[in-house]
């Protein structure tokens, strides 16, 4: 049994985007699924013994707890872990993947995350359903960070840092696929972005779609269906 | 003439946190203030030749432009620019700082500059005041960051990471500075945080007080005033 335990839900857009870098890496650990669903989160014991912020995804690395996706990652990068080519040890390209990783949070994670909670997740926990005003709005500001996806992190490259795939591209798409389970299908006014999900899924597969099981299945859309 | 470019603007947080810590390690650069408030980021010429997501903060370093401030804080770390105690070469240690700096994008970051936007910036710009119970729901939101800011990350220890200064107390003190200019007075309700800010402030000044020049001033108060 490893010493790096992995506590995660593949329902969290972070989780599965540690859950393919870690796959790809061919990195040991122990599985440790946390149903979200099911609360068990929420629990003193979780908070007490695995992650004070009461979230997913987090490790335990031998005794060395820690929370956030993006430092987990350069913490495992650092212990050599993750291939460089999936984050670049060279300090100059680090930078241009830790501009993304650390763009991505208030822009298509939050924007991605809330319409996707507004939409399918709080009306399924509280029975009220959005207004239509509302879901435009949360659409529009959305849209406002795709198209900076699509324009300007596309707009010269194959992928979003550069001509190959890395941990810029995964956490990306696990943000963006999250909104298909609301039913927004990003691959109608964005050519480029369906065009970078597809080798983004290529470049990860068969991680990618092991980790979207639930993604596609809630969705009701297959892996292929809209690529 | 340093060949690092530093663009800025000090009524921006992540700003005033970049300006603060290159201050104190003492590195050299080339002031280059960005007035937000006259719109200079939004030119053609800003966006091509600056930064691409015309915001502030950013650098150019020779020619290598880099936006988003965590990014930059680790791409000058790398180059030796930022001495050790302010953020750790250590992996283990630097996982801690990390774990600060990414957790607080979707958590304080986000909460404080809403309520700051809404109560102080959108009525200046737009003359539409806020509602009372537009208020009131910010104000839960950013309190609930508040409260974890109180009871887990100053649980055990005089600053954020640890029992000296990092660069996660220097980002966390510019955002919650700047509910001040709302009117929030975070040292109420709050006695760790309210000792911490102190803590703070002495550990970097004079630059702390420097970058917060325009804080004091349009808030009406003074450093002194509250802590």
């Amino acid at each position: 049994m490893s010493s790096l335990r992995f506590y995660y839900d593949l329902m969290s857009q972070p989780s599965r985007a540690l859950f393919i870098i870690f796959r790809l890496s061919g990195m040991q650990y122990e599985d440790c699924v946390v149903q979200l669903r099911n609360g068990e989160h929420l629990t003193d014991e979780f908070k007490h013994n695995i992650n004070r912020f009461q979230r997913v995804p987090c490790i335990n690395d031998n005794g060395y707890k820690l929370a956030e996706s993006v430092a987990i990652l350069r913490y495992l990068s650092a212990k050599g872990k993750i291939p460089e080519h999936l984050y670049p040890k060279y300090f100059v390209d680090q930078g241009r993947v830790d501009e993304f990783l650390e763009w991505q949070h208030n822009t298509i994670r939050v924007t991605c995350a809330l319409y996707f909670r507004t939409i399918w997740l709080d009306p399924l926990l509280t029975g009220r359903t959005p207004t239509e005003a509302k879901i435009e709005t949360l659409r529009i500001h959305m849209e406002r960070n795709l198209d900076i996806i699509e324009e300007v992190w596309l707009a010269k490259s194959e992928f979003l840092t550069g001509s190959s795939l890395t941990v810029a591209d995964i956490f990306a798409a696990c943000e963006i696929e999250q909104t298909r389970m609301a039913d927004y299908d990003v691959r109608i006014k964005y050519p480029k972005i369906r065009a970078w999900l597809k080798r983004v899924r290529q470049s990860c597969n068969p991680h990618y779609d092991t980790a979207h099981h639930f993604v596609y299945k809630i969705s009701g859309t297959g892996p292929q269906a809209k690529l």
